[in-house]
């Protein structure tokens, strides 16, 4: 099952994508997709529904985040061996974990905004957890059952706010729209094998990063048992797990950075894919509100 | 006026604490304490009630966080030159931001739960900062007009978890109990100057900690014109805005941490006191849902 958010920003209704493509409205189910419908009985309860008994969204509507409501927003850095390389920074012994703001979130396909005085902004193509099912001090055999499902997330990042203004990452990672999450929620049935998927991201219609979830240093199911040591993970949390080489920052012979005008497009293999406009900041930004 | 939300977790009531001290019943005017009343009118219509008309709550119900539905938790580290020097960190030439995980919010008199494995769980006293209104890249000169007041925070921390463990600082900042708030959120209005407030820690009835606000390196204003540099800062989200001197990290001639059984009892002049009993990790752990 592959659900949605769709419509205008604040106003976004629940939907899901039928085997044909095509949005079908769910509002006629539940209000919204929201963290409890994310496990056991509320899944259920969605996945019983025929979708060819659902009203057809013509058009094509904005795509929201996924899911409303997420309370916390964890990111895994240095997660591909290749990235850490071209970050000049050792392979980590243990995941590293940072925080985005939960108020970066923002609709995959929206504009992404370069903060006032930012000269690093930099793109990430990322698989993302959904948790479903509350978890705290998970095994990593277990860890799985705790996932509702995946999503396609660009971890966009300044870089100079990242590393050279003190502290830690959280201050390059959590800027207003640096969290582009969506098109779907792919449940993880759907998802046959999680280490196996192809990613990429172009950036004005070239190539810039291709990946794949097999060279994850630290997979899934050993992230979510991971974090579950040091936080409960709740329903509709995120993790977004890394990314592969080909970053700005990565670039040679000089690392280079968005600007306005640009574009990127990103995929992963069966979680659909965004397409970003770049643009100065304004006034009046703002990300999903949930 | 003092905010406050009473009873047992996840069934709190809003109320407010009376000149008298008595807690008085809000819950014929407004369901919670929530984000959206903290600016303008919300806060105005509170204000506007008179504590007299309003029920009086009989006992010493527990109390939980002041403000439900907050969505970011941000931190400030080494915000007192003489707590930097005690972990042996130079004093920071901007603020250090960090993030707890939100779902670390606790009661103020809730226990605090020294994760499995933990061998440097530690206490810090702080001032919490509650937005008001919405704050993006706003000038120090116009920052207090988005605090709609202050909360007392225990910023408990996991020392081995922070800073022994790869990545940022978050994972040892935000396991499940080591946000501590309340147990009021005092409006801005009652606290004639947030940058001369005394605050002091004991442990086990020994005092641990002494400071003054007016110490802290950053004043209040200035981190809040800072963090709305990188994000979006939303009515409810709280900044906790760093420690004084006496974590158990700069104890000599050795380091000492919490174990079970330590009651922590700390204050802020004006925003009230907390204790919390320590206890080991347990099934069954959770934090104040919201």
């Amino acid at each position: 099952m592959k659900l949605l958010r769709y419509g205008p920003k604040g106003l976004e209704k629940p939907g899901l994508l039928d085997e044909a493509g095509v949005i079908r409205d769910l509002s006629g189910h539940v209000a919204d997709i929201t963290p409890d419908l994310l496990h056991g009985e509320g899944l259920e309860r969605l996945k019983a529904i025929d979708p060819a008994s659902l009203p057809v969204v013509e058009g094509s509507p904005r795509h929201g985040t996924p899911v409303a409501g997420s309370r916390k927003f964890i990111a895994i850095g240095l997660n591909f061996a290749d990235h850490a390389a071209e970050s000049n920074l050792p392979i980590p012994a243990e995941p590293v974990v940072f925080m985005k703001a939960i108020s970066c979130l923002t609709g995959p396909n929206d504009e992404v905004v370069i903060p006032r005085g930012s000269l690093k902004t930099d793109w990430e193509v990322e698989l993302g957890i959904v948790i479903g099912k509350p978890a705290s001090y998970v095994e990593e055999a277990d860890a799985l059952d705790h996932v509702a499902g995946y999503v396609l997330i660009n971890d966009v990042s300044e870089r100079a706010f990242q590393t050279e203004r003190g502290g830690t990452w959280d201050k390059g990672k959590g800027c207003d729209t640096f969290g582009p999450v969506g098109p779907w929620l792919v449940t993880a049935d759907e998802v046959a094998d999680v280490q196996t998927l192809d990613m990429w991201l172009d950036l004005n219609g070239k190539r810039m990063q291709t990946g794949n979830t097999r060279t994850m240093i630290f997979g899934v199911a050993e992230i979510v048992a991971y974090v579950s040591q040091f936080m409960t993970l709740e329903p509709g949390d995120l993790i977004t797990t890394g990314t592969p080489p080909g970053v700005g920052l990565g670039q040679k012979p000089e690392p280079f950075y968005l600007k306005p005008g640009d574009v990127m497009r990103l995929g992963i293999q069966g979680l659909g894919e965004q397409q970003q406009t770049v643009v100065a900041w304004h006034a009046n930004v703002s990300g999903d509100a949930a």
